[in-house]
């Protein structure tokens, strides 16, 4: 086995927090499996660290000392600061940067990839309008037409480059690749459940920051665990929800008891940024726009958009009443209701759901 | 309406944190009905307070100085010292005192209660032994012979008192009656959710203890907020198996995801004295029976109990490796397993779930 020639090689897209943190487990990870060629591509996005090239620094000192400062990286992981370059010969794309760059990237290495390669999305993030739901692996898909999983969980990246015990969730509608997958992510201190809906990991990857920003107000006002525990049931309860309205029978309801599901909403609104914010919105009653300027450096909050792309679809469908939280969440962002407004009309009984399906 | 002869009249047997708290309440709510007598009887387990009755301290000072203090009860309620004088004549009966007093009461009262009394359990704690179960209700209506209901919840008494927004489940097996419970125990803050469940609603109470004694070893090691998701998740999951085989399909699958199921698991989590000590257990390496003397008085923790009696179970059915999770929490507290075995061997598949039911 040790001796036959790999045929597959492992690129990641994306050197942040968590694309730095994936390189760790991956790289350490393909050493194992003679299947895979030693050395991983890290497409790093350029830019200069103390008058040096980040590549270089990763390249030299194994360490990615902007977005992951204080863990190496195995010496088998190899920046490349040409997209193009990075994808050459992968047959294992593993894409992980903001999702607002998706696109201007996937254009870029259209055309230079395997044929025989396939993607997984770490990305978090979907866009929901009015028409529905795209997600992140569709719009690989659509541009890269390739078959494209999704990686998401409980998964602060500090805690896990750390090697603290956690859990995550795989989607891969193909149970061969599934355990190929499997086997590049899983550690024992990194736990991957897989499953086989897609679409479904990628949904909770999104929503579960709305329900953030609701637990977020909750600190704000000083209120304690038996009220976030409220917020957190209910948010979960109208994600099952809205999963089943806008994507039919496609998310699967079990979906939600992975770690992609239950564990990373209880995560978020423990900790994470979209908590964070919110709950300086409530303390200090500036506006979003200025603690986005302030904490984030002007990126926008993701649990504040997806907060209000997922008005715009349940008023678009005339079901704002089914959402009560949901919908709360969106009037204090961005109506101006009060932050105590969150408990209006939350006696929603979902377990007598009479909610239709769109599709 | 309001003229008409009041039928009903409420009594609650127990003036701890959370009775008194249930009685702040209930004291408030019987004034808006007008089919209950506005005495709410409440008894008090006769003790001395700086040289006073506590019972006459809270019929002339309205406030329970010792189990609640800062908080006002209402006039309405009168303290008893006397448990078969409190139940006479009443038609509801809340019984919340320490699971280990209840038979010697509910021995006490046998033969005064009125025919027509129905009763409802805000205990925490169940038995479980090589048998099966036996809950809290089942005690009641063995000794009392009359109707018993359940009631459990994201529940810390303190912030319920303080009017912080929270949830509850009552399960109750006639929707006539739940409507009657429901109205004595729900308000603008205070939001019940009835089920027809009464076993699942005491079954999740007494379980998430040992989830939280899990969630107590993590803090107690230093771990982050993913480990922590990991382990109320796979906890969650383990409950909801661990009901099915004890249960068969008596418990409700949907009960969990009331304020009694996944709720209270995270509250008790993140808050309670479970979690606490587990987690003192972890930091002294003191012996659980030195920290029950230290910081319960002497009193058993209620987690490290179930955790115990869940054991003598599962491992008697020879089913402890559907139970990973569980069953490392028991080697920690009663075997000297070091914290961090709380992770072997933890990646069931509970999607898959070939575990048989006992009955």
């Amino acid at each position: 086995m040790a001796s036959s020639t790999p045929t597959n090689k492992v690129c990641i897209l994306g050197s942040g927090n968590w694309g730095s943190t994936a390189a760790r487990i991956i790289g350490d990870n393909v050493q194992l499996l003679p299947d895979f060629d030693n050395e991983v591509r890290i497409w790093v996005y350029e830019e200069m660290v103390d008058g040096k090239k980040l590549t270089d620094i990763i390249n030299t000192q194994h360490e990615n000392v902007k977005y992951l400062p204080g863990h190496k990286l195995p010496a088998n992981v190899v920046a490349v600061a040409d997209a193009v370059e990075a994808v050459k010969g992968a047959t294992h794309i593993v894409v992980v940067i903001p999702h607002q760059f998706i696109q201007n990237l996937l254009d870029t290495v259209h055309g230079h990839t395997m044929p025989n390669a396939r993607a997984i999305s770490l990305i978090k993030g979907i866009g929901i309008s009015n028409q529905g739901m795209t997600t992140m692996t569709q719009i690989i898909h659509r541009t890269l037409a390739m078959p494209v999983a999704s990686l998401s969980g409980a998964n602060i990246a500090n805690e896990i480059a750390e090697e603290k015990y956690c859990e995550t969730t795989i989607g891969c509608s193909d149970p061969d690749e599934a355990i190929v997958w499997r086997s590049l992510f899983n550690t024992p201190y990194f736990r991957v459940n897989c499953v086989s809906d897609v679409i479904g990991v990628e949904f909770c990857g999104a929503l579960k920051n709305v329900v953030a920003v609701g637990a977020g107000f909750i600190d704000g006002m000083g209120l304690g665990n038996n009220t976030k525990a409220a917020v957190i049931r209910i948010g979960f309860l109208e994600m099952r929800r809205l999963a089943m309205h806008i994507s039919g029978a496609r998310i699967q309801d079990s979906t939600f008891m992975e770690s992609c599901g239950i564990a990373d909403v209880i995560t978020t609104c423990y900790g994470g940024r979209n908590r964070r914010l919110a709950e300086e919105f409530v303390r200090t009653g500036k506006p979003m726009s200025q603690l986005e300027k302030e904490l984030l450096n002007g990126q926008k909050l993701q649990g504040y958009l997806t907060a209000g792309e997922v008005h715009s679809y349940i008023d678009g469908c005339s079901i704002t009443d089914h959402f009560p939280l949901f919908t709360n969440i969106y009037r204090i962002c961005y109506q101006n209701k009060p932050p105590h407004s969150i408990f209006d009309g939350l006696n929603v009984d979902f377990s007598r759901d009479t909610l239709g399906q769109a599709q």
